[in-house]
This record gives structure tokens, C-alpha cells and sequence, in this order.
């Protein structure tokens, strides 16, 4: 399969990379860095990307931070971001590839742990991935031409542990190989509308 | 108790005065009816409103109107515009009315079934309500002085049928005392951080 990759540089990315590279034709892209770079928040940016790499079979993303902060520091404009960018930015990617994906096709999007397992100044990033959640569940059943949609919603990673362990009081680090294969049961499995937890 | 009901003229707006109007003082507050108007998707006018009426014991949440359409006729503004209306909104009234509510107050917004039992058109509306499933889960275990915070995800009510069932095919409406209830518990309970489903 030709699959996009976004935010492949990042430790879930690299993990999808490792996981479906040797069998896939992966184009990887990034906000500053890869095969293309693009701004996903920027609609347009991502119709330009799709048109410019032409069909494909698949899309993954990674991408989107999440912002940090206590409730207390936490506004309306903090939390209004996090959506625009974590939540929008994935949104951009299905709506905008819809026409550039083969039929049968694949989406896989990324949220994570936070939405079930909350932790201090989580607030913003548990948002975003309910958010994420409820998208999925709501777009796949509108999907055309057997087109699928999952979210994969991995727990803190390995390799991200020694950036973020202290954010995620008692939380058991997920091996990235794992996190991997939940990529490679969206995209070359059958399942459509499903959270795909990896804990 | 001294209790805020914003969305008050709705059908689960009336739902959750009925369950609680006898035993409670409450504020209607509506966009544009009730003892106040406020338009919650402003910040600013969302605080207006806690610094006039002053000190309460809980806020109820019932607003916020999801926008119905096919997934091929949404764009990346109408799903931007559903998250800014019925997500920020009611966030708006939890990080606003932080310093008005009393000691082991709570909270109480209002999702709905379809970010967990999707229709066609819904995807908007499952976004947002998914988003605030994962606000409640979040935030709840920041919350100051003994605080809570919830969130009721009911079905399509009996009331609401004659006008929205057609979009809701194969939904078995819920009784609106039932809803009523769920309202009940999460004020007069002691629940936090929950999605409080009334299926």
C-alpha cells in the first residue's frame, strides 16, 4: 500500500514507521521535517498536500501536541487551541484526503490515554482525545466506498517515558512495538469506527 | 441549594427544572429567555453573568445545539463552529464559574448518545459530546474545594421525538423524569468525573 504518514518523526510515528515500513510504501510527513512538510491546523495546506501526493491507500496520523497546565491556569482560549490544533488538525486530514484515498481505504488517527486515565493538567489534552473519539465514532458509519476510520489510543510509550514520565504519575509505560501493531490492525485489518486502545 | 440552570427553556432544560424546582432556588437562564440571557460561547459574558448573580451552589448545563449534516457536507468550519458552540461553551461556564460556586458544589453539563450510538448526520454532534467526556474526565480530579464536575449523556427524549426522531432512526426515546433524575444525581450526589448515561 502507498501510505501517508504525518507526524512521522515523532516517537509514535517512528513506531508506525518500524511497523508497517518493510511491507508499505510510506511517504512520511511532518510540521518542519520529512518527505513533505504541512501545517495540518491550515485546511487548505492539507487539500495541497493531498492533491500534490495524488492516491493512496491509506493515511496515518500522529500528529497533534498536547499542552499541559493545570485546571487553574487552564482558559477559554488554552483549551480552544487544543482543539483547533490536536482535534481540527486530524479532522483536516479525513475530510480533505476523502477524495485522495482508494476505495476500501484506510484513516488511523491518534489520541490517547488521558480520556480514560486522567492525569494532573491533563485537562486540554483529554479533551482533544474525547473529542477524537467521538469524531471516529460518529464519521465511520458515514464513510463512503468501504472507506474505514479508526483512532489509536495508545498509553504513555517507552520511548517517550524519560521526556514525560513525570506527567503521568503511576502510568506503566506501552511498548512502541505495540503501538505499532495497533497501526497495522487499522490499516491493514477490517475494523471501522473503533478506539483502539493500547494500555 | 442555589442552582443555575443555563439552556432552562429547553426540552432537557425543563426536564432538569422539574426534577429539582421544588426542593431547590433556581436560575433560568437562557440566549434568550429566562431570568438571565447569556450567549455562552462568550467568555467574557459568561462571567458577567457569575459576577452578577453571585455565590451558587451548582450550575447545570443544558445548552449548546449540535448542527446536523452528512459527513460530505461537512467542512473543517462546520465541525470548528460545533466544538466552539457546545464544547467551549460549557467549558466556559465550568473555568468561569470556578470562584462562584460553593464549597462541594458541583457542575453539570450535557453531551448526549451520539458520540456511543451514531446516526447519520450526527458526526458533529459526536465530536462534541465526545470532547466532553473527555473535558469531565479531565478535569474533575482538579477540581478545588471539594468541587464536582459530571456530565449527562442521555438519549433522544420522549418530548424532543415528534421533532428530531426522524434523525434518529431506531432510537428508543427516554423518558424525560428518567433524564430528570440523572440531573438529580449528580446534584444532590456525590459523583465526580463521570459520564452519566441515560440510555
Amino acid at each position: 500500500m502507498k501510505i501517508i504518514i504525518v507526524g512521522a518523526a515523532g516517537d509514535i510515528g517512528q513506531a508506525v514507521c518500524t511497523a508497517l515500513g518493510d511491507r508499505h510504501d510510506l511517504i512520511r510527513v511532518g510540521r518542519t521535517s520529512g518527505d513533505m512538510t504541512v501545517d495540518i491546523s491550515d485546511a487548505g495546506a492539507v487539500e495541497q498536500m493531498f492533491r500534490h501526493i495524488g492516491r493512496v491507500d491509506a493515511v496515518v496520523s500522529t500528529a497533534g501536541d498536547a499542552h499541559f497546565a493545570p485546571l487553574a491556569e487552564q482558559t477559554s482560549d488554552t483549551l480552544a487551541h487544543g482543539l483547533a490544533q490536536k482535534v481540527m488538525g486530524q479532522i483536516n486530514l479525513v475530510l480533505a484526503g476523502l477524495p485522495h484515498v482508494a476505495d476500501a481505504g484506510s484513516f488511523t488517527l491518534t489520541s490517547g490515554i488521558l480520556d480514560r486515565d486522567p492525569v494532573r493538567g491533563g485537562v486540554g489534552a483529554a479533551t482533544a482525545k474525547g473529542a477524537l473519539a467521538g469524531f471516529v465514532t460518529g464519521a465511520a458509519i458515514e464513510m463512503p466506498r468501504g472507506l474505514r476510520l479508526n483512532v489509536v489510543s495508545p498509553g504513555l510509550l517507552d520511548v517517550s517515558a524519560p521526556r514525560y514520565g513525570a506527567l503521568f504519575a503511576g502510568h506503566v509505560p506501552v511498548s512502541s512495538s505495540r503501538v505499532g501493531q495497533a497501526y497495522v490492525k487499522s490499516v491493514e485489518g477490517a475494523v471501522t469506527g473503533q478506539v483502539i486502545c493500547v494500555d
